[in-house]
């Protein structure tokens, strides 16, 4: 079996537990209160900064031109989807201002998902940084799909659904290519491993959906540290 | 103000937090459930895996051989520390063995706080990512050294203390020694940082302590995962 | 004055070295032996794998998005350089054969520049590496700016020049734009920095530099190993 | 065959040529000039610096506590023979002054050594990086040896050796010990590795004990760059 076909099958469970997360449920219905998803894309621009770094050191470390390449790429395509998808939204005014102002604040699993990326990438092998990554491409790709097809859905049968065209990006041609590809690194990294590594990619990929998993219902809690700065 | 005055000021609330947590109380009185300190223990262990790295990537990174050495030195003593006086404790038998069996699993807080260090050291600035390990020598040792005179004033008044002499291996000159050179190097990378560098370490150096007073309330909490992997 | 124009003014000797070098004269002139350009694309091929790798390792460790998007923009460009315009010429058939057929091997030079730049970014501070990079950006550019309108003369005044449209490519506007940004990255890094760190920034700039010369006389005289591996 | 077997095979021209060099060849007999002596002991600090660079990346990145401890006590020490052993004679008046006064320059190979050490631990996989640095403590520790017991000898049929001393210092038991780990870590890691990556882990290490032959030699001839910063 393929590393991908073997980390999906291992992480039955928690992606199941994504698709039944209040978040997720109520993002596809439409009935998410705006609040909480102005609160989800702030947590998710500051996410995106160490995604970004940990993909630009996955391309320092890759082994071909072309593996390097597509991690650049993405490294630079995380940083617009920052800087252009959710800053039109966070700036379009269709969303309740954040309560108390100043700058948004990294919850605990805002700085934590970021930062086991990044230091991963940056001290364990390659492949096992790959496998990190990937579970943002791949399993957040898959619960997109789903509720890209159930806000469809809902607007098609009359309702509304205020986030149906932020949805929808994640279902994009390009997304799903980058999605292919970087399952194909990952099994192409894989199998050149030795047991241990294989298994340490398997831990990776299974961290790295239960913060998937975390980051969706910790935005939903507006989780908080238990002391301030 | 130098950096680690200022830097010691602003966490004094979170400082008092620590000296005042449930874990640290019982620990400097003697109290400490052992199955409790052999759970701080394994996730200390597994802590100083990744401290070390961060110590090294700093090592690597440092402007002068002075400062090199010393971040060398010290990724060498926190293995040193993981691979004895950690694990004698844990293999002398004085301790309850762990439930369930099975090597010891990370908690959130001890990934999120190593992950922490070494995605800072590997891409901020060398004086950012200081000011993070700093909190894990300074705040650590001033700790250390309130427990190692309570547990030595049980014992001089006829008590028992289990865990005398692991808390006091924590007081001794070496380990003083190396605070106050990491408190130097902090303030001497400070002196030539623009004050937007500057406000970083202090995020840094705060953050880091949270992590600190967290990893002590976690560990009391035998804190888990919401979900399992 | 800014941190570039000083550069600039400290590198003229080098540039004009640069400028008179038998490998800029002949290839501007349109008489470089075709043997020798094929031997100089096949040795840039070889750099430009480190450089993109340097250039990940800078928007690992760039201070915010902006800056992290063109350092990752610049690495996968760095590749694409690689894979389309030099493989093209190399795979046409317009350029003899390679002596001895095997795949090409670094010269010296080919070997010491991106290694020192990718050290560069992987150890000195964030300013520090974006001055090593930056001869690769502007001065190559202006080199080919010169370059350009040399073989588009020659072009004109009815000659032959086999390699002009090769040329024209590192002159457009695209290309121009990238100098510009890096240039600029460039002064806002140095503004911040330590009187000693920007002198760091003018040694790496200068080192680069002469690296850049370096290529150039290298890859004229086929620089080989003084001993084989 | 393990690893350093084939890769001690494989290199025995390279080391035939070391031995041969007539850096070498002087300093066992004695006979080298002070100031090329100096001169390499200079340059040998400047490489230093780097070296102990990337041992401390792969003390980051080691795959266990036992390996990352080896490496970064072996930072440290690199830094202390700059600091002590080097610095005492440099500083000692035994040697003639450098001539033309201002800090030592690094020559092209005293760059481009250390450059390809550090970027190759901080960009290849662990195990070629540490197939890279092995040569500087086994090749530099079977030269030292033979160099050791020649200056033994001179002294002992009553001639002169002014660097008896320090040519014994590296024929001692602590570094001989780090000699046997550092290529225990390499066969581990070669073990566990597909073939295209011991491959690379060949070529690394045979580019840096080519990258030693080049460090006695250039600092014999006192290699400079072909144009001045």
């Amino acid at each position: 079996m393929s590393f991908t076909a073997d980390a999906w099958a291992r992480t039955a469970d928690l992606r199941a537990a994504i698709d039944a997360s209040p978040f997720v449920t109520a993002l596809g219905a439409g009935t998410l209160a705006p609040a909480t998803f102005r609160h989800y894309l702030e947590q998710d621009v500051l996410y995106l900064v160490g995604y970004a770094r940990a993909l630009s050191l996955l391309a320092a470390g890759a082994p071909d031109v072309a593996s390097a390449g597509f991690w650049s790429r993405s490294a630079h395509g995380a940083g617009l989807v920052e800087t252009s998808l959710h800053a039109d939204l966070l700036g379009s005014g269709a969303l309740p201002a954040a309560p108390g102002g100043g700058p948004p604040v990294a919850s605990p699993t805002t700085l934590a998902y970021p930062s086991y990326l990044v230091a991963t990438a940056a001290t364990a092998p390659h492949a096992v940084g790959v496998a990190a990554v990937l579970p943002c491409f791949w399993v957040y790709a898959d619960v997109a799909g789903r509720l890209a097809r159930t806000a469809a859905a809902v607007v098609r049968d009359g309702g509304e659904h205020p986030f149906a065209r932020w949805v929808a990006a994640y279902d994009d041609g390009g997304f799903l290519a980058s999605v292919a590809t970087a399952r194909e690194l990952a099994d192409a990294a894989a199998a050149e491993q030795p047991a241990a590594t294989v298994e340490a990619m398997h831990v990776a990929f299974a961290t790295a959906t239960r913060y998937e998993l975390m980051f969706w219902d910790t935005a939903f809690a507006h989780e908080d540290w238990p002391h301030p700065l």
